[in-house]
């Protein structure tokens, strides 16, 4: 088969196709206008205003993230926006084709969403119609929404007869030191993972796809982050629910991008501009952090709180110095300390990108607040975060205060060209 | 006593006083500017623009809501910002001068958290200092917070001797015809519904008021919103997570303000300016309602979804004809619609104050997206709700697709004048 489209792009019914656009002046002007204006990779230039021709001042709902003719899915280098929310999905099916379809289904989708349209009629004219759009961010405009697709290590299991494909280094992770697992939080054959400037619009985006998918797939786990936790190139550096910043070392240059992110295709060709995602949903204890002295909360993390300097400087970007000792011939920043167990000059110059959010559940079993740390990380190769989980989990001082309940590693392709679906090589 | 202040208000160590501005450049003055500004009320009024002596474009992080000195709280007839973080809590003393010290802890609290400023110091000068603001909203302005503090009935059963106090008319709600309580969503002595332009803002709020009240009250049940789903006047309808637009006919005027929601003070003078609070936590049933036909959408809540028009007019605003038939000498809006069942017209003019906000939860045990309604209302009497609800609950076609799975009531005393707290007449 050549290209699998979503036939709702093409509605029959005038009324619908009126409708089809969730702000009409947007229309399909966006993408185009923002591909053609832009360049791959990191920083602002990965978001295009779609209304940049007027003088008003920039207004982030009306920003759209193109979706198709990207050298890299969206989510992964633009600059991490505000909320997430993320979705692990089981397949239910054991048939390729429904695979296919699947994937296709969710490429075209996802171009409309980013694009800020409905995905078909929010209204459809006849009374009997079913609306194929659930309508609650009809009002909103794109939002800088990007949508990036992975595939868990079961697509390539027996199940499909994709097993040739199956990148060597890609499979479930290990067991870590430090994972106390919830297996309802676990795994799952596909991931989105959905980043907008308004929740409603990535809540809307993971609940209209997971619609799409029925009969073929169901949500296993999915985490709403109610606040980026992680800082890209040219972002301030949010905090995490511990209340320190937390990205202030993240990867934000392309020549790092190149080193640590991007799959260059060696070994499964389909894979080249893609990359690799970890999901770890981490429990905080939150209410035992927040009886702990300042003292220790800096030895734990290594930073300072307010400024977010390394104990061993004063400004947040100072380098730490990891050899430094005080008068009494103790390291200033100690060796378990967060920032040494993950620093690239303790790991073999290692560095991964992190995307992570902060997410609360509520009241626990035990009447404390459910809170913690949807961390997300990229990297053209899983070890590397087995690696550094593996110290982490070990020594990290981190760990009195902190439970990894969830968890999910995929395999990100690279985006598709117009027309064109998200791991259309697979079938080749 | 006279009035009591948070010690932490006047911290001895400079440093701390230093570190006590979230943003240094807000300072004490904001409060003050803003009362001096404003007049009690409705509308864009009721909130002010911190730094209004700028000509930058405002900046929804730098507003600011006065506390004290107002006729009514703030977060009930303040438009409503875009998310929100609601919480019970149960007493856990039963002295009412734990009771009276928690009031005004809190009051004070507050007062400095809607300024921007953090809860004293988020990094104590010496090692072994435990950090009184845990710190995640240090870096981000005041973002429009309001905390708006309700007693629940318990508040005048006999364990403070406060019975005296209690308003004839204000109760633990009786048993309705559409409840499927969970009784851990249910009920609390204490309420606080923290509303902000920014998340983070809001869960920092209830987190550091929630640790203030430990040995005094624990959390009983918390919900927290991702985006509002109710207008107040000169907003844009928002959608709740049915894609219906919500809050069309809510509560505009100072003049139905007067009448539906402040209280009068007759009965109990405390309550004067003050009002009730009923929230209600909605659970949707999310799948089967996409899977409904939209003529069945448009008879359960008698308005287009788009446009959201009654279903006998052709815009969002025209008012409801409910006696109107069609050719076949069928109503067109049907009795037991949503709009026709609450309308005033139907309900011997009565009208409550809306302030709902959308919520999910995850993943329910059958596998589900777990979403819906944290509907909050407010109004001079109860019984009003109740009235409402009865109806509702008996007849409302949209029964088939909620369910009401957590309740409180809270009496809501007016704003305290500088130096004094929430319900002080109550402890006189």
């Amino acid at each position: 088969m050549t290209t699998l489209r979503d036939r709702r792009d093409d509605p029959a019914d005038p009324d619908e196709r009126r409708r089809l656009s969730r702000r009409s002046f947007l229309g399909g002007g966006v993408a185009g206008l923002a591909a053609g204006a832009l360049a791959g990779g990191l920083g602002g230039a990965a978001i295009a205003h779609a209304r940049a021709d007027e003088d008003a001042p920039a207004d982030v709902s009306e920003t759209a993230v193109p979706f198709y003719d990207q050298t890299h899915q969206g989510g992964i280098a633009t600059p991490p926006q505000r909320y997430v929310v993320f979705a692990s999905y089981d397949l239910t099916t054991t048939d390729a084709g429904d695979l296919q379809v699947l994937l296709a289904r969710w490429s075209a989708s996802i171009a409309q969403l980013q694009a800020g349209r409905n995905l078909g009629t929010v209204e459809p004219s006849r009374p009997s119609g079913v609306p194929t759009d659930t309508g609650e961010a009809a009002d909103l405009g794109p939002n800088a929404l990007t949508v990036t697709l992975g595939l868990g290590p079961g697509v390539f299991d027996d199940r499909f007869g994709l097993a040739r494909h199956r990148p060597a280094r890609f499979d479930h992770l290990p067991e870590l030191p430090s994972d106390r697992l919830d297996p309802k939080l676990t795994g799952g054959d596909l991931s989105l993972q959905a980043c907008a400037e308004d929740p409603q619009v990535a809540y809307h985006a993971i609940r209209d796809l997971s619609r799409l998918a029925r009969g073929t797939a169901v949500v296993r786990w999915t985490v709403m982050g109610f606040g980026r936790a992680s800082a890209g190139k040219g972002q301030t550096t949010p905090r995490n629910l511990m209340g320190f910043k937390d990205g202030t070392r993240n990867i934000k240059t392309d020549a790092d991008l190149d080193q640590f992110v991007w799959h260059d295709g060696t070994d499964q060709a389909w894979m080249q501009g893609g990359t690799y995602q970890v999901a770890r949903k981490i429990q905080m204890n939150i209410e035992n952090w927040d009886a702990d002295q300042i003292g220790d909360q800096h030895a734990v993390f290594g930073r300072t709180k307010q400024e977010g300097a390394p104990l061993s400087g004063t400004q947040e970007f100072d380098t730490p110095d990891f050899a430094r000792k005080d008068a009494s011939g103790e390291l200033v920043i100690p060796a378990t300390s967060h920032v040494a167990l993950a620093a690239h000059e303790n790991n073999g110059g290692l560095k991964i990108l992190r995307r992570s959010y902060n997410f609360t559940d509520g009241m626990d079993e035990y009447g404390q607040i459910n809170a913690g740390l949807l961390f997300i990380a990229y990297m053209n190769d899983p070890a590397a975060f087995v690696t550094m989980q593996t110290k982490l989990g070990r020594s990290d001082r981190l760990n009195e205060y902190i439970s990894h309940v969830g968890s999910g590693v995929f395999a990100v392709p690279p985006a598709p060209a117009t027309g064109h679906y998200v791991a259309e090589p697979l079938f080749g």
